[in-house]
């Protein structure tokens, strides 16, 4: 055991403070990370202000996780000290569903364990990456290609895979013509890639406040979706809809937007059931998907993928003590385009 | 022009009665055809009844039809008099937007000519098939197998189409689990289907009131939604659902019966939106899609396949007279599983 300082939420609501934790010892295939930086996910408000059902305190969030190699256990085979590696949303599962032996762990039949606010094999409950280590299994463990710094590859654990996954399933690529549903931390991460990936890139935003913002990151056009021109002059123009939006919408306007054979696939959702004309998908086969994050080998694929193009996340560093004043940013969307904490400051 | 008779809704909700309607002259590629049975959809009902929306009057219905080639125009090289044929859903498309071009002119960018309650290219009014003789384009006509008798055969035109385009390509078959939901007209022809493609077909309905039905046409499993223990026992089961239902359901609970990857698809829906939680597709990676009839190359197909495995709809054959009882019994879900009109009686 290793106590190590983190910054964790004491109960539902409360504010972020300074306090230590307990690390397990490194076991036989376990890797010590010294964490660099530490991004910050719109649910690890959610989580940690019990937005989505009770949750366990003190909790340390946190699950874009960036930093060295420290120590390893005598079974480790894929790490050395000294190596850059990243730690995403799971840190653990069953490795025996048809799900974890076909590689796409985040949908273990039995559950994942996730980086924080979960409880491990071990009965012990499971601290995020606003901390100084970190310990974790080496199959859970990414590497991170050292064309990529680690304070902007930190937010690729979440935001990069979770809009990495459905772009690469659903084909996105060179011919295709994809929109990106809101220009947030993940929204910006799905531009960077699509664009990389070699599609047309659309961004469907409220306002065209970020389109210069929209432009540069990748995207060849920016509408707005307050405009009702906007669904009159792209109806039928996509080949794939990723939106990354959790407050309400109108489901059947954005449908109206595939081609035949079209998906809007969701990797935001609001917390309320939305209301939905099943003729908007029997009217050209269309697919209402959705998907989330992605298994540890595909993680890495992104990871290579994104090195290899260059792609880091827009960032806003921080330090540990401006917390919660960046949670309130991240809640009125005033952020580009993602918080990170430099772990050095805890 | 031809005088012929035939059976119309003079106005909405009137009961249809016998009267007589004109049929264009056989054209340089057009086929009249000597009509000798007509199913009837439930879609029949709604068009006459302005359930859609407003329609056109005098209205013929029908678009499930089986004959016989009594004349070819010049032009016309793949049909001769004499053969048997089918006119479904459809009889014209644009022929030149992308969907028509790959042969799926169901989803005509530009509209396609509906058989009954729309207008032709020539601007007159189209009637269905509840009439003696049809003058269709030889493009949108189906050759019916000899292996398949006409009145069997008349129901593929529709019901037969609208569930085998979804199950082929939802890739139904060996290996996979597909459920039916709802055994009416369209449920009892997707089981047959499904279970001859080699799936392992289940039927989810209401009650288990025809369950001895659904095995004999080929289920291998049968369960009641209005049972709890249904979702229980099957969470997580099937690579495919092919919901043939109008009435609400509660479809987070059918979403939850899918398989990582699975698919939900609508070939029924609801008049009104249903109410959706979106993460019940994010987790799992799920689909909800829908599905509309079939293009023609795929209703020859569907036709031909159908012929090979000897399946055809189940009927009860009625008189013309009887259309308007049929009605409401199709209403009240009292037809097992199709009524077919027989021509010869009006």
């Amino acid at each position: 055991m290793t106590t190590v300082a983190a910054y964790a939420a004491p109960a539902a609501k409360a504010p972020l403070e300074r306090t230590t934790i307990e690390r397990r010892a490194v076991g036989e295939h376990d890797v010590l990370i010294d964490i660099k930086f530490a991004g910050i996910c719109h649910s690890d408000i959610h989580q940690a202000r019990e937005g989505w059902g009770e949750a366990i305190f003190p909790m340390v969030p946190g699950h874009e996780i960036a930093g060295v190699v420290a120590e390893v256990g005598p079974g480790v085979v894929k790490f050395q000290v000294g190596d850059r590696v990243g730690v995403g949303c799971m840190v653990d599962s069953c490795r025996e569903c048809e799900n974890c032996l076909r590689g796409e762990e985040q949908y273990c039949l039995n559950g994942i364990v996730g980086t924080y606010n979960a409880v491990g094999k071990d009965g012990e409950p499971t601290y995020g990456g606003y901390s100084e280590k970190i310990v974790v299994d080496e199959n859970y463990v990414l590497r991170i290609p050292d064309g990529l710094s680690l304070d902007v590859a930190a937010p690729l654990l979440c935001a990069g895979i979770t809009t990495y996954s459905p772009l690469s399933h659903w084909n996105a690529g060179p011919g295709k013509k994809v929109a990106i549903v809101g220009l947030g931390g993940l929204g910006h991460m799905a531009v960077k890639i699509a664009h990389a990936m070699g599609a047309e890139v659309t961004v469907l935003s409220q306002s065209l406040r970020k389109k210069d913002d929209g432009l540069k990151l990748g995207a060849d056009h920016y509408h707005a979706t307050s405009d009702p021109k906007t669904f009159e002059e792209l109806a039928g123009t996509f080949d794939l809809i990723v939106s990354t939006v959790s407050a309400p919408m109108d489901f059947g306007a954005l449908l109206s937007l595939l081609k035949t054979d079209g998906a809007l696939v969701n990797v935001g959702a609001p917390e309320e059931p939305i209301a939905l004309n099943l003729f908007s998908v029997i009217g050209g086969r269309k697919t209402l998907a959705g998907s989330m994050i992605g298994g540890i080998r595909e993680t890495q694929e992104m990871l290579d993928f994104c090195a290899e193009h260059g792609i880091g996340a827009e960032i806003e560093l921080i330090s540990a003590a401006e917390v919660n004043e960046a949670y309130e940013r991240v809640l009125a969307s005033d952020v580009r385009y993602r918080f990170v904490i430099d772990t050095a400051t805890i």
